[in-house]
């Protein structure tokens, strides 16, 4: 039994003892909602508060309460099995659980949140894996896997992947790294990315590139914080310039989401910074515009009043205003007006000699 | 110069020749609609009729005409100097034509099907590739790819990644293969191809895993294509069992899809067949189900009205028939009633050795 599994058992146990002496068994969980959320820019994400509620066993919770229950021991024993389950096969082996079995997938994913929230780690820590897969990487690394069938090292080098990639596993957490690379570059959209992987940018300039396709998968995202963690180097966001790309897709990768405050410390990025597209490099390199979107005005607009990361960063702040003032958003492949490799050829090697312009 | 770009040579030449000699220059395009398709079994997929357009040059169609032309020109100098563009990219790079630039991607995109259609190439041979990123693969296949900077070989072995894949590339055209598997397994979901990869099925059944991710894109059809043809192997499609999974990811992924026939020739798979998961299957694995929706009940009425392969193949018709009957679908992930490892254990293992029950 690992440290987890143990965890496990000792909630079990008090909950056995608990109803051996006839008191009502309870559950204490924290709250999990953005009234129960701090921003502390020295942790680098919204972390939970301290306020808690108890599931206690009454007649009106009897079946939320059993479903806990079951779901506990389901990922007690996928932790001491090494096995995986993702959240829509956990809801179908519920359909075993006789009255407790869960009707909707929402039923089982809201339980398996407060499981999650319960013991306080991430929920592949418990062994329930997303259903979507994570990014892709090329570049100066080497992933260390294990072979599941000899138990050897496999060591995985991604500068070997030609106009290919590695692909992130659902599951990252047993993923070792050996890099000489100077920084990260996490890159909006695949073909970007594919650009980049074709003149082999990471060799040039020392980097790993990782493709996020858009907002970052669970995967992706628990990837890239691990690696640059284990190996203590940067990461450089390159995004699209517009709203959803800086309060969305960036603020997501560095410091987490609201709804989600109990897992942030495990799935954000806080060693990230933004390179660009920002406002100042569509004056600067004299980018092909699109009229911002309602949307994209609104989202702004409510970032600046209410989002606690924007509200801690004066820089930001400006950026948003400057954007707004505009009245325009610039993708990242617009650089091509300027030729197809403009972006890597002059934008990428000119913004990496001047860090002091990154966004924080 | 090779084939393609003399051929691009030769089409500018004969424009050129016309106007010279005071001549409207005229391009004649195959009329791309479901009314100019073909269904061949022989050949497998649904194929361009003789129908043809000519665009000639008049005062109503010069920008258009000029945009052509341009396009052209464009891929010529990508499949000249080996480089690639996304669409969008192609957009941006029409920003510097003047009077000529595009002012929506629509309008470009529709001008690139002309340009693919005119030649009877897939655009990814001009140098045009997809936005999106293709499937993962794992298992018993070498893929031989060129390293760009030193033009050696480079030999990507997909039994050596461990829990992680090898991502196929957006352009997959100059991919070469080995492999010792007896057949390609092409899964729908992410989250059943990692159960697969973790449990390493490709080592003991001696088969190459791809992961669809839903519709596959046209880089991972095209790949399976490749292969498929390359190493001639089967491909056999694990889908959810609904009409979705029958008529748009299977039928797509087999036979092409109607508005695109021009292209069928290069995206389709006619070596596949449909392993699972039958209707017949949620019968014998008394598999946990959901009432079909009212969509899916349209889907299917709507095939067996209207498709010319599902016209074409009695088991597909019984097989929608039967799903309507029963008012319910399956989903790949439902096996997970039955034990977490049972559709790896004993489903896959038993419908591999019964090829008779799969559908066509």
């Amino acid at each position: 039994m690992n440290d987890l599994s143990k965890r496990i058992h000792g909630s079990a146990r008090q909950i056995e003892a608990d109803i051996l002496r006839s008191r009502k068994p309870s559950l204490e969980l924290p709250v999990r909602s953005l009234q129960n959320v701090h921003y502390n820019p020295a942790k680098g994400f919204f972390s939970l508060g301290r306020k808690r509620k108890a599931r206690t066993l009454t007649v009106g919770t009897v079946k939320t309460f059993a479903q806990t229950l079951k779901m506990i021991a389901t990922s007690k024993s996928l932790v001491d099995t090494q096995e995986i389950a993702t959240k829509r096969e956990m809801y179908y082996i519920s359909k075993n659980w006789g009255e407790a079995r869960f009707l909707e997938q929402d039923e089982s994913d809201t339980i398996m949140d407060d499981v999650e929230a319960f013991f306080l780690v991430n929920r592949e820590q418990l062994g329930f894996v997303p259903e979507e897969k994570g990014g892709d990487v090329a570049g100066r690394l080497v992933i260390l896997d294990r072979d599941p069938s000899t138990g050897k090292t496999l060591r995985i080098d991604c500068t070997k992947f030609g106009s290919g990639a590695y692909s992130v596993p659902i599951s990252v957490e047993d993923l070792g790294f050996e890099t000489s690379a100077r920084f990260i570059l996490a890159v909006e959209t695949a073909g970007m990315f594919q650009r980049l992987v074709k003149h082999r940018f990471w060799d040039k300039h020392r980097c790993i590139l990782i493709s996020l396709g858009g907002v970052p998968t669970r995967a992706c995202r628990r990837f890239i914080r691990r690696l640059s963690d284990r190996c203590k180097i940067p990461v450089y966001a390159f995004m699209d310039g517009d709203p959803y790309g800086y309060c969305n897709i960036y603020r997501t990768l560095k410091v987490g989401s609201g709804n989600a405050a109990h897992i942030n410390e495990y799935f954000c990025v806080p060693r990230t910074t933004f390179l660009g597209v920002t406002p100042q490099d569509i004056v600067d390199y004299d980018l092909p515009t699109h009229p911002l979107k309602e949307v994209d005005v609104k989202r702004a607009r409510d970032a600046l009043k209410n989002d606690p990361f924007i509200r801690r960063h004066p820089p930001w702040q400006k950026a948003l205003e400057q954007i707004l003032k505009m009245g325009v958003r610039a993708e990242q492949q617009a650089f091509a007006a300027h030729g197809l490799n403009h972006v890597l050829e002059v934008y990428l090697p000119e913004k990496l000699k001047a860090p002091a312009r990154f966004l924080p």
